[in-house]
């Protein structure tokens, strides 16, 4: 991987200034098209061996370029913020707007190389870190940015060279996120080290998103380079495409036939009784009370996502989960049209965003499914988009499974006479006709391809671990207590 | 993932008639255009419960298409032939042609799914598989071939009847490729079956290969469900467009600044004496025989990928190494333009197809590296087409090594002035002359250009367990020397 790079690569100080003048214009030029443009973000990654100069190179790009589109996202420790969510989370929440640069150092790829080369890693879970980040950023380029991945290549015998120059130096110089790999002294871990980038390397530079190594030992050389890889990026940033740019190489593969949705397959007339609800309503939220204030869900978490017909209940069943709940430890988001920051943003960036601490609940007043539902209905996402999505919910879901985070979704299904009274009811009463829009009446129209659309996205993202719950809610008591009764069911097994 | 499947989805004979008789002609129609064309193949893999179906269903859909067009590729218990090559070998040798429609039973996916229910693989090497599936499906999209991902699903109750039925029945029918499955008896293994298969057609439905899950309780229902989706696949590889369809998000990313070859550090100067040359060449030919007729290598394999410039000695090394090998256990490959066959294949199938049985050896004069080399430099190959190429090489070459094969690559690297000296020297000899063509001076023309591809070539390809040989071979008896010791210690040590 490196092959090339450990040639003697040098520009003198003369050619380096013959190259600089021209390539800053130009950079100059290319970032302020981005910037008007709004169709894309760029992301520097700028990770390679200690001493190659990391730094350096953000400061060079800083004297280049436009500094109000420009941003640093440097990683080192995990704040005590960080540490609280998933792993992703800070490079989500962190994520630039379209039109700008983010610097990144300390990327996801150096934790990874970092926790192998320490043996934190095994060898299976590293390939599968390493998977995940290929999905994670081939979707990244298909949500509009776009990853210059940077790795500065120095000999090992010149690395430990300059660590050491580094180390005499004035300690103010040792800033951590530029010398990291200091801490790697033994031959063995050095060389176990050197072994996980290769790796590395090798297995996430994907068609899509290669790596670009360069040779790092002359700055001028190093700088010259990083500058042009940067004009060509910013070029091909400057030139994407709106939306929909990707022939869509399949559809929903599903038969024409008619076929039953799944709500049809419902029986909306199963009620709960005011006795039966009062008593057991009681004892659910006491028992979601004492699940979501024990100790062991401090290391975990609970996201719930609530979808269903328009005035099926969700506010009410919501209701009923949030009184269970300590005031501080849980945030309901109403989810409607994305705000002009999220729609600058890869589409789970406003998702990301409220993903809460361990030992917090966040309720999803609809969610991340917005797109498989009304953005694919009403064609705010092109087919390709959509279709793309359900592998990436899953994907969503899982990453937040497997860092502890227990994930429920909730359909709420009424009928369409149900809904047609309820309708009229929120007219009637002044202060219930605030909850009734327009959009409300037109998506009734919509009855049939509304529910096709949420039959396939209840199979596509019914996944082994955060399996949907259909919920009949013709009768808002039942729907409250069998919504509740799968909360305290599944924190009570997963406990376990 | 199976939910709306799980409804009830029945269909009389009086509306399978009706729904049939249009759908053939369209069937045939869109299967002509297909055929016509011979842009796209298409691959309808077939999976599914025990007792779905699965035959019945290909046996429906030879009724309906014209058979001169369709195969059946059914993957029961692997042959001996299959045995003695990597696992994916009997997938790429059956691969049909563009133009062509293969109905797959016993897919990939099948293998993994019983391997995972019998317990013979972890959740670690299921999760791999499954990623290494992803990946193949999307080189095969990329390389213009349609999946048909289908997935017949009953319920458990209704496939353990169907079951019981097909047993007591005539043996005859107990074909094993169609109810594989009912070696699961036990409760406990019906259930992990259930759920890896739930498992991997939610892992593995991507946007552009999901699965298609067909109710399958009801014949007619089925068979007209799968007719339909075949139908929209055919139509969609019949729109194929022609190569490089995809805009490329990316080139290679190398700065554009003056840059050294891999090449030019080479020290050319490198020779062995008349002496050395006869002591070591029977010494290291000695050693080669040895190590490739012990009984170590019985299982495993070596593939020999040679590659250099015109004229650099590519035949008298790979003549040395042949000589040192049981001429019944090798065999060398001359790669030159596609047949017309491979050409209606994806690229790699022609390497496939000519991978060695275990304690074979394979030798390729000029190798799968052409697409980065002469496709890339002549425009045969689109940009997206190579840049993506380097990682379905190493994708490849790493799966056979995973499977015991070692992989080695050398590049024969020769100065202008010496090649000159070979091609005058070519024209001279009336014997030697038929391997000097027009092609080789054009090629000296574009000799930096090659350069470059190849300098990127071996940093991209450089993998950790397959790394370039790079053999200084102005002087051939150098050369020779180099390949046949770079192999012996391979193959020496990776017996350690």
């Amino acid at each position: 991987m490196f092959e090339s790079a450990s040639l003697p690569h040098v520009m003198t100080k003369a050619e380096f200034l013959a190259v600089e003048a021209p390539l800053r214009e130009r950079l100059l030029d290319a970032q302020f098209e981005v910037a008007e443009r709004r169709r894309a973000a760029v992301l520097v990654l700028i990770n390679g061996s200690d001493g190659a100069g990391k730094g350096e190179v953000v400061n060079r790009l800083y004297d280049w370029l436009d500094d109000h589109f420009v941003e640093t996202l440097s990683y080192g420790r995990p704040t005590d913020e960080e540490r609280a969510r998933p792993g992703a989370w800070r490079y989500w929440r962190d994520m630039p707007a379209k039109g700008r640069i983010g610097l990144v150092l300390g990327s996801w790829h150096h934790r990874a190389l970092r926790n192998r080369a320490l043996g934190r890693l095994s060898r299976a879970a590293y390939d599968d870190v390493l998977e995940n980040m290929i999905r994670a950023e081939e979707m990244l380029r298909n949500e509009g940015v776009h990853l210059l991945k940077i790795w500065l290549h120095m000999d090992e015998r010149e690395a430990r060279r300059r660590l050491k120059k580094l180390r005499e130096a004035n300690g103010a110089l040792r800033r951590p996120a530029v010398i990291e790999w200091d801490e790697f002294d033994s031959a063995k871990e050095r060389a176990r080290l050197a072994d996980a980038a290769m790796e590395m390397v090798e297995r996430t530079s994907t068609g899509d998103a290669p790596w670009a190594v360069v040779p790092a030992a002359d700055p001028h050389y190093r700088d010259a380079a990083v500058g042009d890889l940067l004009l060509q990026t910013l070029a091909r940033a400057a030139a994407e495409a709106p939306p929909s740019r990707r022939t869509l190489a399949v559809a929903e593969p599903r038969s024409s036939l008619p076929r039953p949705s799944l709500a049809s397959a419902l029986d909306l007339s199963r009620t709960a009784d005011r006795e039966t609800y009062s008593t057991q309503l009681a004892n659910l939220q006491r028992r979601l009370t004492e699940a979501t204030t024990s100790k062991a869900f401090r290391d975990r978490g609970l996201v719930l996502a609530f979808e269903g017909n328009d005035a099926a209940g969700k506010g009410g069943a919501i209701r009923r989960v949030r009184e269970a709940l300590d005031p501080r430890r849980f945030r309901v988001h109403g989810v409607a049209a994305p705000t002009d920051e999220e729609r600058a943003r890869p589409y789970l960036w406003r998702f990301w965003r409220n993903i809460p601490r361990r030992g917090d609940v966040a309720i999803f007043d609809r969610s991340w499914y917005g797109r498989v539902l009304v953005e694919r209905v009403e064609g705010f996402a092109a087919p390709e988009d959509w279709m793309r999505a359900y592998q990436e919910i899953n994907d969503f879901e899982r990453e937040l499974q497997d860092n502890g985070y227990v994930v429920l979704k909730f359909w709420l299904a009424i009928s369409p006479d149900e809904q047609l009274k309820r309708f009229e009811d929120r007219e009637a009463k002044p202060f219930k006709r605030y909850k009734l829009t327009p959009d409300d009446w037109r998506n009734r129209e919509k009855w049939e391809i509304y529910e096709t659309a949420m039959t396939e996205m209840i199979d596509r993202t019914s996944s082994r671990h955060a399996p949907w719950t259909i919920v009949e809610a013709n009768d808002k008591k039942f729907a409250r207590l069998k919504v509740l009764d799968a909360i305290v069911e599944r924190l009570t097994n997963s406990h376990a």
